[in-house]
């Protein structure tokens, strides 16, 4: 039940702060009203309304009418116009808006309150009947799709069919007469599909329009749009009816949509696209292809002018670029709404940071502008420059970066597509919201119509897929799965490539660069590190990894796998050779044999990161993971036997066969791994430390700082990291007695079984650091094989909404959080000076990291490409963190 | 350090209470000195003088010397004798006793004090020549054995040698002469193996046989006795140094052991065996074969007569069964030591509940008395009595129940036997204790010599294995490996069975029939009841099973695990079937050919536990368990390729693979099974619903009263399972509508993973029970898949004392208990009327059960045949912790 009863606000009772009763759009009209900008009068109900509609079987609350009427009348005063009025008619424009910006999810309808009546009166108004039917016929079909749910084709048909047999090629050129018919045809088909009558009364009009923006809080693409993003459906949205101003009015009218800044690269600039003569959803609808912002300068210089003046009042007063629209009608300026603009990631990093340096909002501001996820979109791949493309058509660079994929027309073949691994390229004549998983799923899209700020425009780049909008050389045949471009015919399949950045549709795959941080991002993250406790570390196994992760800001390796360098290909045979030694002095041949290797690795490892820790861990997995399959080799077996030759590779896949099947495992994740396998074989970390330690050595030789920090994997007792860490000390004081010197280093070990958490206590008196490795006690913790599950039930867990996220994404905070939680209680209890990270892919995931901060750990560990995020994410946990306190 | 500065405790100076300083033998030769009983004068070194030298690079503690010599004059005063004297010498006896009891683990020297002199000295007071040497050749042998470490065999040889050489049979009619030829024998071989003379100072002797006791402490025997019993290798052992009493003085003396009742039947009569002219290591050695000690009675009238009445006042002042040793010197009779006398589960159980009868001890005694673990064995084997049987030799009764197996005549050989899955019997002459492993390995021992008290006798008692000893039919040829009975040769391999109950010894595998409980036990156990708060469950899927856990007192089915009813043979079919369906339709069709089975199942249940609680599982495992093993399946697709033959057969063979490749899973313990099973297939689930509830209206009908439990496994979080209560619920209403009535029926979970016990608030909104799974709630804390660790490390683990027990038979109370707890906590916070109990193997665990008690679960549930251990333990975990509260 709603506490107040006030359920209409008129723009000028509001303000921006109440968004959540008013809408987005709602409260940014009452600002603008007040901050006196041109706003055509309107009022709007509450979001409270909405809420009491859909709990209270679809009736309205009490008292909603008469406070609609009151608000129409002073409307009506302040216009001079009146609602239904025979003299000088008052229309009105209804239109969604939700607390939360959702574009292109919720319905307007223009032109409400026109009737036999009306159509006359404004007719002799404006002595203009074709516009005036034209408004007619819009109300028509727009009213009938949304309100009464007439198919949109059904209109369009009418129209196609009335163009063709008038050969008609552009809707403004068709004239009243056709007009006339077709509006007969819509009232038809209005009848025909409805069983009434087109209401004619402008009050039932506006009253089914209100109900039906309600209604449609709960259509499928706003539960979808809502369900993507995680907005509440409790929210509810709002209502605005404001008054029309007419962009189709004369050759002095138009429409359009501006940004205060470039969207897609930050400048400071006006930016928009505009439309003569034509009505707001011409624009963003994507049918007809605007013209660029600068080019209202020539064709209304006057409402140009203005525009500008209003962009800047609008930016410095939001404190954020601004994503505005505007109509003008008969050379008059109007404001239909503001928003704060969505952007790209890049274009959101320079404006937050140009933003600081005009003084307008400060670096906390700037850091807690940025989702941390977007930085990863700021890292755009680029086509090669090198490379010769074969460019096959160009359209509008609506969305940075390039991609390539195969062509696929379909959102949902190409959903499934994807699904089966393939990378698509969705290409359509434009989108619409039903297309919204087709383009989550592909790589980039490729649109022949619409500009800009089209819906596939607007939908990639908050996405930071790339895209090309606008694209009419492009020829698509829905029926035929194909493309035309001039005499080329592209079939579904075929493989293209597109540069958002330039617009370009490329032929093939063409290769592409990995992205580098503009100094903007660059700027950002420094501020991030003044602000964040956390620190950041790199997973990197390799040194050009290890480089990457250091450019990017890492400040050490926070996990180095040495299994990855069992796994190079060379040195397989002589890890099975190690596999295979039926004792211990075999054994230790072959590992006598990778040591050098290793050691190789290591140094190489130490070079990148001179004078950063190096946190590596000891081998991990079990040893059947560097055998073939035997399947595999059961099969090449029987091959073999039966082409009766090669007896040598015959018996040789047999031993290896034999010993596969000896050391296959029913639950190899919980299996004869980690430190069981250092303790069984104390010989492979042995080799492995005695690697490191020479490596240091060679390292420090050269002058390089070099900070080993030893990891035992897969602890759970305090035991088991007591007996390695004494093997470790042995082997690193050989190392160190024969170079006559000490090197620095530490012993700590991964916690990554529910045991070590609950025993944290007694294996923090062995060590010098945990690094919770989440991956591995997110699957004890579940009881989840991550290969098993997300195939298998993940993902309808996350569908039914048993589980609100993929735990192996984001860290689950009531149970392997908590587990990590008591972890760190127990071990800095035992252990004071217990320095403590995380190495999990949660190291990268922000939603994890603020968690991490919230804990007290001391870093966070992520793959080299995630740092930025990481850096970011840890300073915004710490400015939320800091104002939570206070 | 030693806190105190006294080391030597004269007999009257110490009682009972001191046994963690004097030992179990020294502070009951102290009790029963000032009881007033016959003890040989003497003193004990206490444990801590033995702990100081082994920590002190065996070094005395300061004093010592002084303190052994003050004690042997006071013990010369008394027995009017001189050590070392060279007129009425003084004879000491070393023996080694540890504050717990450990037979035949540590080492004992008798005739300490012999050398010329007083060789001399004691043939003129004896005038016995025959006897002074034989004391003589005997502390040579064992002094070198034990002190030395000579090898027994050496000194055997010699007295083999010289028995033959001179057509001697038994060592009795070695002759003075003979003795003397061996004496230097001894000698000449005494300095050729140490590369000394034999120690001619009687204190030097002594000192030597006190450090050796004290070194004994740490040979391998003992530190093997102590890992099997769980005894600390730091509470050392004291040393016993008493006056020696000959029982081979002369025709009136004798030695021999004896119980105050029967240790295997328990039944209320002196029991036990003595050997006339010997002394004690003749009869625990087993060399000889003793008589029955009712014999004596006719041998030594007065002694029989004041050993009987001894034996009722140790067991009075005892209040336990005592077991003595006593040696008759010229018709004098001697207690040389007294401890409580171990006896079979039968024995115990019917003592204690004898002893409570005559008012001895209490009922709460008699149940702290018996271990849980050994109603195991009370539950013997016996051989039908029906069968028809070959007995080819009888030997002694030495330890209850029956067993077949192959025989084995070595120990190292019969373990490798039995970790290949053999069952064994050890066939041995004797048993040492250098044979434990192979007795622990086998079904049962049988001996061709030793007694009832022999150490085979003893030993297999305490482990409750058959045993047939003394079997002197039997020859056995260690070197040819077999043995002979009469003209019978059997080989090694060849199968026996022994009847340890009899004697009998049977040619191949007898019918063993299932043990049934006698009366004291039920006795005992009607009395735990009244004392156990926690209530008893057992885990049973068939009726047959149900039956048996309702016998033996379960109090309901804790489990049912509905798995096992899907394994039937003739069913496979039909399950198959259900995961080949390759749609809803069906899998439906597939399941209702399963549900009349089901049905009948469930029937079967509620009729044998009629108005007991019966928790059915739903199903748990990965449907892949269902289908045969993939590798086994392209086995014999090759195989039938080959053939080019059946291709129908090779299609469906096909088909399986396909679908057992599709299932199969890397990990899975943690993949698809359990309630995600149930989540992505409800209908499984449904049938299961179905069938207990139509079950249930079935059995009542009948005038059973039924209480269903459904219980949902593997439960990650609280959505999961409301959703299938949910499902349990729609299901079981739509039975009860068509039915007419209600039945009342609860809805629970197992908790077996990690994040179960962290959200358990949240899981026990939904659920009437939780059952704690503790079996995969171990696997998914420790990381260990079960099948994988215990062929891999887990043995290493406990060998090396990384892991004190193994994880999957005692509850590890630091890692998985933690999380029962909280798991408790949560879940009974959340919900006050929950119930909790405990199903995993533990749940049949004494040390687990009492666990349990203490967090305060409402019920353990166990295997059928561990709901008498359950009952007991559990009464036993309610008395200890009613005592620690106060």
């Amino acid at each position: 039940m709603a506490r107040s009863g006030k359920y209409v606000f008129l723009f000028e009772e509001g303000k921006k702060e109440l968004k959540e009763s008013l809408g987005g759009k709602g409260a940014n009209l009452a600002e603008m009203t007040n901050l006196g900008l041109p706003i055509p009068p309107g009022f709007t109900i509450t979001t409270k309304a909405c809420n009491y509609f859909l709990e209270h079987d679809r009736r309205h609350p009490p008292k909603l009418k008469e406070q609609v009427e009151r608000a129409i009348s002073i409307v009506e005063k302040k216009t001079g116009k009146r609602f239904g009025g025979s003299k000088n008619p008052l229309l009105f424009s209804v239109r969604s808006g939700a607390p939360v910006s959702m574009p292109g999810m919720m319905d307007t309808i223009l032109n409400l309150g026109l009737n036999e009546r009306t159509i006359k009166a404004l007719r002799e108004k404006t002595r203009d009947e074709r516009f005036v039917l034209d408004l007619y016929r819009r109300l028509i079909q727009m009213f009938g799709e949304i309100v009464s749910g007439i198919s949109p084709e059904k209109f369009e048909k009418i129209l196609a069919d009335i163009k063709e047999k008038h050969s008609i090629k552009f809707d403004t050129d068709l004239k009243a007469k056709h007009l006339r018919e077709i509006i007969k045809k819509f009232l038809a088909l209005y009848k025909r599909e409805t069983g009434n009558e087109f209401p004619d009364n402008p009050k039932k009009q506006l009253f089914m329009a209100i109900d039906a923006v309600f209604n449609s809080w709960n259509n499928k693409r706003a539960i979808t749009y809502r369900r993507i993003h995680g907005i509440p459906d409790s929210i509810g949205t709002a209502v605005n009816i404001q008054s029309m101003a007419f962009g189709n009015m004369d050759k002095n009218s138009g429409t359009g949509v501006g940004f205060t800044r470039n969207p897609s690269t930050g400048k400071k600039e006006m930016f928009g696209e505009f439309l003569l003569k034509a009505q707001g959803e011409d624009i963003v609808g994507g049918i007809r292809t605007p013209q660029p912002i600068e080019k209202l300068k020539k064709a209304i210089p006057k409402a140009y002018l203005k525009l500008e003046k209003i962009a800047n009042k609008l930016e410095k007063h939001y404190r954020d670029m601004q994503d505005f629209e505007f109509t003008i009608e008969s050379g008059n300026l109007w404001i239909l709404q503001t928003r704060t603009g969505k952007r790209t990631a890049e274009a959101a990093v320079k404006i937050a940071v140009d933003m600081v340096s005009e003084g307008l909002i400060s670096k906390k501001e700037a850091i807690m502008r940025i989702q941390p996820e977007h930085l990863d979109k700021l890292l755009h791949r680029r086509i090669n420059p090198n490379e010769k493309l074969k460019i096959i058509a160009q359209g509008l660079p609506a969305s940075p970066g390039a991609a390539s994929g195969q062509i696929m027309l379909n959102a949902d073949e190409a959903e499934l597509e994807a699904r089966a691994g393939k990378k698509v390229i969705l290409v359509r004549p434009e989108t619409t919201p039903e297309d919204i998983h087709g383009v989550i799923a592909s790589q980039g899209v490729l649109t022949s119509r619409g500009g800009m700020t089209s819906h596939a425009a607007v939908v990639a780049r908050g996405m930071g897929k790339p895209c090309v909008s606008g694209c009419e050389k492009i020829v698509i045949d829905l029926k035929k799965k194909r493309i035309k471009v001039n005499s080329l015919v592209l079939k579904e399949g075929d493989i293209i490539s597109i540069d958002g950045s330039t617009g370009n549709v490329i032929l093939g795959e063409a290769k592409l660069l990995e992205p580098e941080m503009s100094q903007s991002a660059k700027t950002l993250l420094k501020w991030a590190d003044s602000f964040r406790r956390l620190g950041i570390r790199a997973n990197a196994d390799v040194p050009k990894d290890a480089r990457k992760a250091r450019e990017l800001g890492a400040e050490g390796i926070g996990l180095c796998r040495t299994e990855h360098m069992f796994m190079a290909k060379e040195r397989v045979p002589i890890v099975q050779g190690m596999i295979l030694a039926v004792n211990y002095s075999e054994r230790k041949k072959a590992l006598r044999n990778l040591l050098p290797m290793q050691r190789n690795d290591f140094y190489g490892l130490f070079k990148e990161m001179n004078g950063l820790p190096v946190v590596i861990r000891l081998l991990d997995p079990p040893l059947h993971e560097f055998l073939p399959d035997s399947e595999a080799l059961l099969k090449s077996i029987h091959l073999l036997e039966k082409g009766k030759k090669k007896p040598r590779e015959l018996e040789e896949k047999r031993i290896l066969y034999k010993k596969a099947k000896e050391l296959s495992e029913r639950n190899p994740m919980l299996g004869f791994r980690g430190c069981r396998l250092g303790i069984i074989y104390p010989e492979i970390y042995e080799m492995q430390v005695r690697a490191i330690f020479e490596a240091a050595f060679q390292a420090e030789k050269e002058g390089i700082k070099v900070k080993p920090r030893i990891m035992i994997p897969l602890v759970g007792s305090g035991s088991e990291l007591r007996l390695l860490k004494n093997l470790v000390l042995k082997t690193a004081n050989k190392v160190m007695e024969k170079n006559g010197k000490r090197i620095e280093f530490k012993i700590g070990t991964m916690i990554e079984l529910p045991r070590a958490c609950m025993v944290a206590g007694e294996i923090a008196m062995h060590a010098d650091f945990f690094s919770f490795g989440t991956n591995d006690l997110t699957q004890t913790t579940f009881g989840f094989s991550r290969d098993d599950a997300e195939g298998r039930f993940l993902k309808q867990y996350i569908e039914k909404g048993i589980l609100k996220t993929n735990p192996f994404i984001e860290l689950d905070r009531k149970g392997v959080g908590k587990l990590v939680k008591i972890g760190v209680k127990n071990g800095k209890k035992a252990n004071p000076l217990l320095s403590v990270g995380l190495c999990g892919e949660h190291g990268g995931n922000p939603n994890s990291i603020e968690f991490c901060h919230e804990i007290g750990l001391d870093y966070v560990s992520c793959s080299p490409f995630r740092v930025p995020i990481a850096r970011l994410a840890a300073a915004q946990a710490a400015i939320t963190n800091n104002q939570k306190k206070k």
